[in-house]
């Protein structure tokens, strides 16, 4: 025998789980839509040196990657910014000059679960490629907030910096790419380490105590660049409360591709941590193309996000029982055809029903298929016995109420029809 | 620059592919639903020995196997009958007595692409678990009839068999197991390779002229066993037309793990092969759960379907253009306002809109505005320029008509939504 087992990290989703995550998908799909975010679907499997070098070195570390049957260097999706960007300089020609797109896809990075991470998690990307308006990035900002409502949150915030506010200026000169780098990983840790943990974690990067006092002071007191501002105009007009959203100027993004506005999304309501994050990349893309194509978006953390809606309860209740309605039950193999009859009608009638599969005993026809019912949280059971058939009628029960009733098949579909 | 490119085998979905395949998908989420299949996800990545020896040794070949960075043999998802098998056995408590389930998610072979076939490529499936009533199986072809014809299918033919017909008496012994799997998989390539193909298939297995000429004579003269005869009762009183479904005693299926009915699936008017197969494996799960647990289920080829929709025309024509119904384009950036407060009443009214989102030149400023709309083949566009903005007005110019009217934002809202 082999043991059934799932790898750590992994996750299997029966269908009281996968009911949930359809359902959160079916809800961000109709926004993305709305805003005119069309989909897209890349593979799982992209070439090693497609994903490599874009994450960070954590990123490498973390990513699947292995050698196929074909002698190629392969590694696994490890988000759906960089396949994008792929896809961008790849179809050129194809696309719209202005292409938004959503992606809903699996991505796997072999994180320490012993943090309660996991190595298998979706995400849900909107992105919008070739334009440099802060009306795109403010647009992002939007569907995001959006989509959140959507979803039921009624208090979030949204942190927004630029990651301009995290460049730092030594003696008239701008200090180089990888130095600031460093500071944008170190700052980015701030509010797990404190102030003094950033700090340190600057003095390790090599950098002197004064300059990392400095940078961090600095930091803090810095304000919204000219482009933020275009940004918050746009939020307002668009739409988005004024309190909804605030400048946080100490904000980093651990991504390396960043290179403008940036920002995540926080529950008030229940903090773990963000649900939702993204900023502007314009140098990704160009590392395909060639040329300099500008974008902006932002990803939803599925997991934290179901995780939030379950804590406030904002799942609607019958999402916790089965998608079948009515299950038709057999009262016995001679009166079997009547019961088919029944769920052939009910079906047609686009009502969800099922008829129940397992043997039908003599004695007790009905016990094992009341247990099913129940099992499945079927909300109705029709029963057609001797005396129903004889008076073409149906017995009705309502499992919540545990009451039932006579009446015909045609009253019971327009009833359930209403 | 890195050549932006996609694996052999592996394809992108740009969102006029992409959004066919959520039609589809949809459309059999909905089928499979009103006959009370429940969703199931699991895992890309499994561990190896869960998955190798269940396909054969074809199937071991073809397999994504790897070393995870623990040092741990993992394989990624081949079919989603072995996944849903190994859940069942370790969720056993946890399910109803009779398991219902569908499932749509990718599986990955490393097939050899110069035969046109794909490396990545998505199933969907529906099994019933816990039953060995004939009337499982009936349900598991009928709920696949079903969806064909929601799709828009027509004429298909399901060819239907039982794994005992497939086995054979050589002085009065039943042939072993190893022997028997070798004449499914020969006869599985008649269609292929032909009747003497398949006995000389039979030749270098090891059988002898005569057993293999034997074998070949008696499989075309088979009759439907008993169980076969109730799952074609059934499938009259669930509604399948008796033309649809036919008996087909050389029907053999690839899979190892099937040891009852079979079926398969062929469109009639554009005949790709099959685009749907299954059949009942009732000792697959005992392999995980140390006890034998029946099942039945089939899975639709994606691919394959969707190709024969295009080939028939079954797609709505809509889904050709983007989902956006209007662009409200920009007159000029001290208009901008008025067109930002259309398009958020647009979304308001759940009305699919996007504000051109590009560089807004003060000469001809329309007119990349309107390629935009071409490009996405948006069917409406709203104009507000000072004219409008000064009478209350917008414009509207319909795409395909090439016609353009005076209205109100409300009129145009009003329309639409009828």
């Amino acid at each position: 025998m082999i043991k059934p087992q799932t790898l750590k990290g992994f996750r299997d989703f029966l269908p009281q789980e996968a009911r949930k995550r359809q359902y959160v998908v079916d809800k961000l799909k109709t926004v993305f839509k709305s805003f005119g975010f069309e989909p897209l679907e890349t593979p799982v499997l992209e070439y090693e040196e497609t994903l490599t070098g874009k994450y960070g070195d954590e990123g490498d570390k973390l990513m699947y990657r292995f050698e196929d049957n074909g002698k190629r260097r392969v590694a696994m999706r490890y988000d759906q910014t960089v396949p994008l960007s792929r896809v961008v300089a790849q179809y050129q020609n194809d696309l719209p000059t202005i292409f938004k797109r959503y992606q809903i896809q699996p991505v796997w990075r072999a994180e320490n679960t012993q943090k309660g991470r996991y190595r298998e998690f979706v995400q849900c990307d909107v992105d919008t490629i070739g334009t440099d308006s802060p009306l795109a990035d403010a647009e992002v900002i939007a569907v995001a907030a959006k989509s959140l409502e959507a979803l039921g949150f009624k208090k979030f915030k949204i942190l927004i910096n630029d990651r301009e506010n995290l460049k730092f200026i030594n003696d008239s000169e701008r200090l180089p790419e990888e130095e600031n780098i460093m500071i944008i990983r170190a700052v980015d840790k701030l509010k797990k380490i404190g102030k003094d943990g950033v700090i340190n974690e600057l003095l390790t990067d090599g950098f002197s105590k004064e300059i990392a006092e400095k940078i961090m002071q600095e930091v803090e007191r810095r304000n919204p660049t000219p482009y933020l501002l275009q940004i918050f105009e746009s939020l307002e007009t668009l739409g988005i409360d004024k309190n909804t959203f605030t400048f946080s100027p100490t904000l980093a993004r651990g991504l390396d591709y960043y290179t403008g506005v940036i920002f995540e999304i926080e529950v008030e309501e229940y903090p773990v941590g963000s649900v939702c994050g993204g900023g502007r990349y314009d140098k990704l893309i160009g590392m395909f193309a060639g040329r300099q194509i500008s974008a902006v978006g932002c990803s939803f953390g599925f997991d934290r996000t179901i995780e939030a809606m379950e804590a406030l309860k904002l799942f609607p209740e019958d999402l916790a029982n089965s998608s079948t309605t009515v299950l038709v039950t057999i009262f016995s193999e001679n009166l079997k055809q009547k019961s088919l009859e029944a769920i052939n009608e009910l079906r047609k009638q686009n009502i969800n029903g099922e008829i129940y599969l397992g043997e039908v005993k003599e004695k007790n026809p009905l016990e094992k298929q009341l247990k099913y019912a129940d099992q499945k949280q079927i909300p109705f059971i029709i029963i057609i016995g001797p005396e129903e058939v004889d008076t073409n009628t149906i017995t009705i029960k309502n499992m919540q109420a545990r009451s039932q009733e006579k009446t015909t098949l045609e009253d019971f579909i327009n009833k359930i029809k209403k």
